[in-house]
């Protein structure tokens, strides 16, 4: 994603354009990053804190340009890409690590270490990843037809996802998998994204809306459920697109098995549940008028949360890079991701 | 609805068209009156079934028009009209009704009668909305929001439709009654519809995706859910619009009260439960381009049910013109819309 040397840009596939057009973004400047972030350009928990962490070297590459002050240019970015969407922890957790760089490097030294420590985040997602694919491809053994929501795939992060990266695994070892992806209402990243890399991959895929899924599940075509997270609290409450919640009831409801997968990076140590994670609203455009059709009423009003939350109780198991938590709870947060 | 005399048309507001033009559609063959059934010009299932019965006037208008045989017209209409739609059983219902008429008939009052038995149908829809609403509204006694899905309104039936009918009626004791209207993928009923004539009729809605209303609850913003049905088997067992059963579980979860609204002509009688509810699967382009939009990638296969199957056990009551169906069991079915 990263083009060139210090004085480089970001490059990102443009998620908005998808499935119809592959075209390219290119972040010149930390406005331009941040934009990406904001209008989904790049969008998926970990994917967003690895833009970010390269948006600051975007932005020393500019001070440097003007001849502007790189340390002072690299915290305002920090600060600024941090209001770029609230839920996803990723986000933060990478600007911080951005941010001790940013510290502690000497002047001759800081743009060298700020890209070398976005790579470096980079590098460590894809390990992530895969380990969270290696991880969780067992709980799948056996299932012919496996659920996920929103996407949690190579878009959203690197290489393979989370989500995704547990259902490719199981897919190497079960080619006859077959995945059902929800549309994703209301910027149906199950349908454009979802669906899109599945295929690209030789993956079989059936999309479906939202409102679908109980039906498959009555109908005993389910037989797990996989999907991300954008931030989960110290006792396994978890936050992510909206619609999982319901979809994790309906799943209960049917005795179905449902797993979040997300690396340790999405954990928020600093919140004891769910209760406290915010969540972003988002413009009601997106829901009155899909693709620019006006669809709601007039006179209506809207209501656009881009996530809820997921009680533990209702998840079967967290598959991170560090391993399974199974049961969903405190301590077995605490024991998988290091906590003392 | 109907414009003129015995050879007069059948006139509706294309509801496809709605909510951005208001535009009427005129029926004046058999064939329109189909083709406005299965394109979803008019829908709903008390509406479909007065269409169909129109439609029986209007092929008899041309029968004699072209000096054909006006009852067997009349009878290859009965058949073509019952193939526009599989899951409203009020289709088959109005359309039975009608086929009496058309065999009791002598060939001088056939095409009176029949046209009379349309209206009279009408007339008793019109009926059977206000005795559903006038039964339902003390059950929102209270109540400050109220959520529904899909379309079982003015649009979907006579005047006040069925599940509408209870809320415009509890609106009536408590104007500060507010609605949360699902948008109801594919087709978009609850955004369009719904919220349409709400908003005209000065009640307060607010459009949500169908994957938000589980976040709503889980908030305690949901003090009832009301929606309508298709077909309802003789065990309460009812289904309605795609998306219904997913949120009888999500309310059963938050224990917030679930009741459907139908006429007795809703009931079908030949069926001892849901199973046998023949489910009409729609064309895959409804999901995968909506508004002529391509959303959904290729080669993704599509699923694309229009209705699910709620069971009893997750419906606090059945609302009928007839009286209120609670505990929802073959036995209270059976009292309350007489049979023995």
């Amino acid at each position: 994603q990263w083009v060139g040397g210090i004085d480089g840009f970001l490059r990102l596939i443009d998620q908005t354009k998808l499935p119809v057009e592959e075209v390219y973004f290119d972040c010149n400047s930390v406005e331009q990053t941040h934009d990406a972030i904001y209008r989904l350009v790049v969008r998926g928990a970990p994917a967003i804190g690895i833009a970010a962490a390269y948006g600051v070297s975007v932005a020393i590459g500019t001070a440097m340009k003007e001849q502007a002050d790189a340390r002072k240019a690299a915290l305002a970015a920090i600060d600024y890409l941090a209001t770029s969407r609230p839920t996803a922890v990723n986000l933060f957790w990478a600007l911080d690590q951005m941010r001790v760089v940013v510290n502690e490097a000497t002047d001759q030294e800081l743009a060298d270490r700020v890209l070398q420590k976005a790579k470096a985040i980079h590098e460590q997602d894809r390990q992530t990843c895969a380990a969270i694919g290696q991880h969780g491809a067992p709980l799948l053994n056996g299932c012919r037809n496996v659920l996920t929501h929103c996407n949690a795939g190579a878009l959203a992060a690197s290489e393979k996802g989370t989500a995704l990266a547990v259902i490719y695994a199981a897919h190497e070892l079960q080619p006859e998998l077959h995945v059902y992806a929800d549309e994703t209402r209301p910027l149906l990243q199950g349908a454009r994204l979802t669906a899109w890399e599945l295929a690209r991959s030789g993956v079989d895929v059936t999309v479906l809306c939202d409102n679908m899924a109980a039906s498959l599940m009555q109908a005993g075509k389910v037989d797990a459920v996989v999907v991300g997270a954008d931030r989960i609290a110290a006792n396994g409450d978890a936050a992510n697109k909206i619609g999982t919640y319901p979809l994790a009831i309906v799943a209960r409801h049917h005795g179905v098995p449902f797993y979040v997968a997300a690396p340790v990076s999405t954990f928020d140590r600093t919140l004891a549940d769910g209760a406290g994670i915010p969540i972003e609203q988002r413009d009601a455009r997106e829901v009155s008028h899909p693709y620019g059709t006006q669809t709601a009423a007039d006179g209506a009003n809207i209501y656009n949360p881009a996530f809820d939350v997921t009680p533990a109780e209702l998840i079967t198991a967290i598959i991170t890079d560090q391993g399974i938590i199974q049961p969903v709870n405190a301590a077995n947060v605490a024991k998988t991701i290091g906590l003392s």
